[in-house]
């Protein structure tokens, strides 16, 4: 008999609750030396170290990685109309979604003469790592690129693996041809982080860097960001949480636990169910749907860390769900709408049967790219915000100095910061003496 | 002859710029050894660590750190009525300022049938620093705890350590006590970053830390940002640079100068001026405040490190601004609300005469606490947006699924993804089969 693919956990005490939500340590620290010092060789000899490195890693032994622009041009010709058209798609979701988060300017009169706002700027420089080596992320270069040209971002490098071919997948092509980016380059991993944190010849230097990437390249990012380049977040692989009641489908639910399963050895994936029931009905129907998946491998194995923790009581459920603070968290009841209220720690929401996590990784509008490994507890997902600096900006007239100087003069005098005070009192004699 | 007190720089070329805005190089790495045996210690030993540093670095002995209810309650009658009237009257124009970044819930319907949206969530265990070495930051307090109780978080701990009477100062008591603070502990240093980050006995522990430091708090906030703290931004040594034309009034230039001087011997000093004798006129101003001013060696130490640019064309002058992203930005002009256009990078940026950075730094309303050390480049300053999580929500109807399914199969299979497929093919031949 075959052994179950779920891992059962019935209604555990919150004692044991870490240790349920406990992600795989991965330690970095071994792969740090090899990271550091590609990093470095790239910072110091430039465009040559990049060279070397693709040819070391990805077999491109290209001298210009810049992607000509009549090749992204051409893209169209090489991909089946099917695909464009999911891609427009997607695109125009996305578009919708992330434009609703620009923020207005509200100027606000603090007090009476005192004017505070703030500005969305874009940030002038970002890099966009696109992964190639399994498969051709066109979708995230959705994610990233579609909020960085709303954010107004000026100078938005990519950089991605070409494939055995020496060419660049022809879905990213054409994602970079509708979204009008022209700064693609054929580079991969570790030396991609490289050139975009410190820059080369060809490459400009970013000011942040986002994207997905293998242990190498999350390491790079780690380090480039104790460097003075940001990053979009701490990274780790990718989870799926999926609370399933009486009246969840038992099909679809372990169709969405197999869609993050296939992702690699390493996705996460946690089942919450409000009977046993539930459990063995969804165990059914995994092992029927994972024989037919040309990744059941990599779901097979991802599946013998998965847990499937039993929890009749729906606010004990989302009190470990909160604990756990998923990436994903799949609602799959009748009254998923209602159950949704109960969320205070998790990525991305799909609420109810027919919001599969697929949705929201092509094409509903919603980013993809989302905190993972607990980050959900403090980090959002991409968005606008995420390339984009709120900058405020303040504008006192002598009226408003008046209301509030006496303040500044007395909390400036207590933290005994007589200059802080100075630079007040002067401007209020000088509006005294009515100039 | 006393030597100037700014440094000149007139027109420089372009290629000098990185140069000219140069921050001084920490090295953190010579604390590194230190501050991780501290970190270390706290982490297995707990409040008996915490109660060691706090003895051996601030002279406190007591086993406990929680400061009690009748402490806090009983801090207004420590403290003067003006005070206290100044702390209230910030509290409520940096409440208005913060109020209004609250972000209302936006339901998109981003194709039929397909709605998503987001809701910002505050992050539940917030943990702020307030130092009280040279100076008791009570106004860092209001800009922190604020901006935490908008959002709603649930659990914010303060650290702050004792003076050297063992006690809080009373100013900081009040703070709390007008925010309803009421986990309030007195640990300074490093082992405040340690217990926060970790959780002791009496400490909770949190997932994301703020505050300003010293720099062995700053070396202590980076490393746990690596084991899965978040932290607000990277920090460095504060900054101002103010632009001044002819309309500018030198007695300002040179007052806010000097409030940002008397910080400390490494803060950051700029005057970007559009003539010599805009310069001329300020050194003489500098020269007459610096002699009475009880940090005055403080002021001088850091005018050392001053930079005074002359560039006569503004659009170049703000160039050299964006490309210097200071975390303070004063224009002092006439013009200052048109030049405030030319704006990209900054932190804030104060406009026209009576808007002195002290305004902000205190009572007008906008927050302090900001990005340093060219970071304006790429990070906000804190907010409400720092004490929140953005959850992205969606609820697909079955005809929403419908418009977008085959979008979504179409990507996933392109990637290589066919359990992502199914999960889709899953539920739209369900769909068509009428049930």
């Amino acid at each position: 008999m075959a052994a179950t693919l779920l891992n059962i956990y019935t209604e555990p005490a919150k004692t044991r609750w870490p240790e349920l939500g406990t992600r795989p340590a991965f330690d970095s620290s071994s792969l740090e030396v090899a990271v550091k010092s590609i990093l470095e060789e790239v910072k110091e000899a430039g465009d040559a170290a990049v060279q070397k490195f693709n040819a070391q890693f990805d077999g491109n032994n290209a001298a210009d990685f810049l992607v000509p622009a009549t090749k992204i041009a051409a893209s169209e010709q090489l991909i089946a109309g099917e695909l464009r058209a999911a891609i427009l798609l997607a695109k125009n979701n996305i578009e919708r979604f992330h434009t609703a988060q620009k923020e207005p300017v509200i100027k606000l009169e603090t007090a009476p003469g005192v004017f505070c706002w703030r500005e969305s700027v874009g940030i002038e420089s970002v890099g966009l790592y696109i992964p190639g080596g399994t498969a051709p992320l066109f979708s995230t270069l959705l994610m990233l690129a579609i909020p960085a040209l709303i954010a107004g971002c000026n100078n938005i490098v990519v950089c991605t693996p070409a494939q055995k071919n020496g060419e660049v997948h022809p879905a990213i092509l054409y994602t970079a041809k509708v979204l009008g980016l022209e700064k693609l380059y054929a580079i991969g991993g570790v030396q991609a982080i490289a050139a975009m944190s410190y820059g080369t010849t060809s490459v400009p230097r970013v000011s942040k860097i986002f994207g997905p990437g293998n242990q190498y390249v999350t390491c790079a990012k780690q380090i480039v960001s104790q460097q003075g380049t940001a990053i979009d977040m701490p990274a780790g692989p990718s989870e799926l949480a999926v609370y399933a009641d009486e009246s969840c489908i038992p099909a679809f639910v372990a169709a969405d636990l197999l869609s993050q399963a296939e992702h690699g050895k390493d996705s996460q994936v946690v089942l919450v169910a409000s009977n046993p029931g539930i459990v063995t009905d969804v165990e059914m129907a995994l092992q029927a749907q994972i024989a037919t998946l040309p990744r059941g491998d990599i779901a097979r194995a991802a599946m013998e860390y998965s847990r499937a923790v039993v929890i009749a009581d729906p606010h004990t459920a989302f009190d470990f769900l909160n604990d756990y603070a998923p990436e994903h968290l799949i609602i799959a009841s009748e009254n998923a709408a209602g159950l949704s209220r109960f969320v205070v720690n998790a990525g991305s929401v799909f609420i109810g049967n027919y919001s599969p996590e697929s949705a929201g990784d092509y094409a509903s509008g919603t980013n993809h790219t989302l905190p993972t490994n607990g980050y959900a507890k403090m980090y959002s997902g991409v968005s606008v915000d995420s390339f984009v600096k709120k900058i405020t900006f303040q504008e006192l007239t002598g009226n408003g100095l008046q209301t509030i100087g006496k303040a500044v003069e007395t909390m400036a005098a207590a933290e005994g910061l007589e200059a802080h005070k100075n630079a007040v009192t002067l401007r209020l004699k000088y509006l005294d003496n009515g100039n």
